[in-house]
């Protein structure tokens, strides 16, 4: 389903796994960046959310150039996967430090983010899908 | 190890397992476009290697922009992973059937594609890294 603006419900069952985003970004001379990123999305499809640090690369590329795109593919089934080319809506610093909590509870199941880097500052990066492609979900 | 301009030996094992590469080109606007793909990769790590078809929407994109990144995570080690972030060096398409059932025998244990679309023109695309990192490998 290409051009959709929404996930579809089985799209965001697959994010709602413990899955591994592959997130892209566009560096400062416009080339693409990668890197794998914990996943949240909104219940009903309408934004993918994920959590970084004021500074990293990502951040400050997406910054720069709100342009993201996100792949989401299934680690036990290579033919499952949702494809999200899309914009960054919002930064929230606010909520970013409690967001993180979650999603180590999502991922490690651990109740506190155990990784953080000393002062690092948070947010929570929302992005709106404006071309979703979806397979076998 | 960032900033490497091949990989490491630990990387080219990650990559000649059967592990779904998320490859991201560069649309018309500039925005990234991102999907999976089988890969390829030369043993002494100097360049990546995948495989598409003339005329799908990355190859477009591929062939106008040469600026490309892929990010490869083992499916059972999210902590396992390769980023490349490269250039487009070379299109062959004289041993690209070839080279799909190569892929094939890898991803599918089959001699020959099996998802041949008609007449499809099968392109090899070979990538030179210009930025590694490496996590786990």
């Amino acid at each position: 389903m290409p051009k959709a603006d929404r996930l579809s419900p089985g799209a965001v069952k697959l994010l709602q796994e413990t899955q591994v985003a592959n997130f892209t970004t566009l560096m400062p001379d416009g080339s693409p960046q990668i890197t794998p990123v914990w996943v949240d999305v909104e219940p009903d499809g309408s934004q993918v959310i994920i959590n970084t640090s004021v500074g990293r690369l990502k951040e400050k590329n997406l910054s720069r150039d709100p342009r993201v795109a996100m792949l989401v593919v299934d680690s036990a089934n290579s033919h499952r996967w949702v494809m999200v080319r899309g914009t960054v809506v919002e930064r929230d610093l606010v909520h970013a430090a409690a967001h993180i909590d979650k999603m180590a509870q999502k991922y490690l199941g651990q109740p506190k983010y155990p990784y953080r880097r000393g002062p690092e500052q948070r947010v929570i990066v929302r992005i709106k899908p404006h071309h979703i492609t979806e397979t076998g979900v």
